[in-house]
């Protein structure tokens, strides 16, 4: 593209990019998702789901960068502390130092407080495994801390292997309606939508941009993932994309081809509001308080 | 299931399974598909595409199996010779073998003297990959000589394995239309239906089948055979069912989930005649009447 140094060989496109290219390009994609899925919108007050993982970092920084300057949109950033014991703490002081430099409010709620144990806790307790907890009630506190403090978007840090691998798991295991469910939704009463700024932006090209900026990068990784299945989709996309760059966008190209398809065999479920909690849910009582009340009837 | 001894361990109904109750099993899924998609039907006489290879050795030996009692259905076979040295003459000698036993009436016809050329000589000829050539001439054959000897349907020997990993290559590479074109069509003028009454069963239970049965197997591949991408899937699906058995009938039922939605994007297209040779295309001149124009003009 110019003389620059390449600090990216930009598989997909054949480009090898110096920083000022790879940057540039980066946040055209960040722009066009945005854009094509009306992710950020007049008056939109977004708050963003911060781990303190790279991608939720990244998620920050850029959206700071793209719309930082707009009057009219507001950033805040959650970061849910599930309780881990040698492992949040890291990413939570990350978390607050990007928020501090990035000058965006930051909140923290925790398990502990919030349900009434921590996922430590929880996992001795009940039956399940630990990412049915954290998820259902991550997600929960996301969705009812988003809503308490006026947000009108929750921003996610989903990239575009994220996302591929996902698309692939739910059609490998015939789970139409969980594809479905990836489609950007409408909004509904009490759930805030969600978006997903990095879903064109492969993996490699998030930790390269907290490189090139010099965001602060975690690399534990939570001591209760485990994902065979993901892991064995992971492992064959990373190789078929590096023989066959490109695959990955094919895949979401496939899925935004079906996206009309899939909306008709499952539109989206009209959601009531819990009759214990009064949060949104498909059935009448949600799963957080089913697993809550599982947690504390034994 | 029995006492009997084991000759198949079916690794996705975790069953072991004596020589009876294999078979039995195997016969139930082929009839499962048959009906299904109603390949069979009353009246029909069915030309069956026998390369000579395991998976059409095996159609032949079932279908005449479940269906050579009935009297109102006719079956005979055809084999394409494309002419290809050291490698197709074993496979005829198998072919005709296996017609024999199963007394079918059997047509061979070949590209030297349907073409003008043998496969050989045309790669040498033109500047397309063999499997071009095969691919087009091959159908092209089977369908003018399944229609003139009055066939009403085509069965081909695809199997579980080969139609995951087209389902899946498709989706890979974002060929929704390729996608579409997998669903079994209605009947048009001159284009004579293709079934695949193997689609249900895995290639490793077409294989004990074979073996069980005592038939010829050829274990010869084609000299030009070369799938790389197609391979990368194989492998990664093998590997997928191995650790989670099943999963080949997951991906066969997404995909039949998807096909009324995939019939309106790509609604089946209306064929025309070619306006050289009257054979059936989609465009003015048919694929094989190009590649012919190509071999012969230069």
């Amino acid at each position: 593209m110019c003389n620059g140094k390449a600090v990216y060989y930009q598989r997909h496109s054949n480009r090898h990019l110096c920083k000022k290219h790879f940057l540039k390009d980066f946040y055209r994609r960040v722009k066009y998702a945005v854009k094509k899925y009306s992710m950020i919108e007049k008056n939109d007050k977004i708050a963003i789901a911060m781990s303190g993982g790279k991608d939720s970092i990244v998620l920050a920084h850029v959206l700071k960068h793209l719309y930082g300057k707009r009057r009219d949109i507001e950033f805040f950033a959650i970061t849910v502390d599930e309780g881990i014991e040698d492992y949040r703490d890291d990413t939570i002081k990350i978390a607050k130092k990007v928020c501090k430099e990035l000058e965006i409010q930051h909140v923290i709620v925790n398990f502990k407080d919030e349900i009434g144990l921590t996922l430590d806790e929880m996992i001795k307790r009940g039956n399940r495994n630990a990412c049915t907890y954290c998820g259902v009630f991550r997600k929960y506190l996301l969705n009812k801390t988003a809503r308490k403090l006026g947000a009108t978007k929750l921003a996610t840090g989903h990239n575009l292997d994220d996302e591929t691998q996902t698309i692939l798991l739910n059609f490998l295991h015939s789970d139409i309606e969980r594809l479905a469910r990836l489609i950007p939704q409408r909004k509904q009463n009490n759930l805030i939508l969600r978006i997903k700024p990095l879903r064109e932006i492969y993996e490699r090209e998030v930790v390269t941009y907290a490189i090139l900026n010099d965001l602060p990068l975690s690399l534990d990784e939570c001591p209760y993932s485990s994902f065979p299945v993901r892991s064995m989709v992971r492992d064959f996309l990373y190789e078929f994309e590096n023989k066959y760059p490109g695959r990955k966008f094919s895949i979401m190209r496939s899925f935004e081809q079906l996206m009309p398809c899939l909306k008709n065999i499952y539109p989206q479920i009209e959601l009531k509001r819990c009759s214990i909690c009064g949060e949104p849910t498909a059935r009448d009582i949600c799963q957080p308080c089913n697993l809550k009340r599982e947690l504390f009837s034994s």
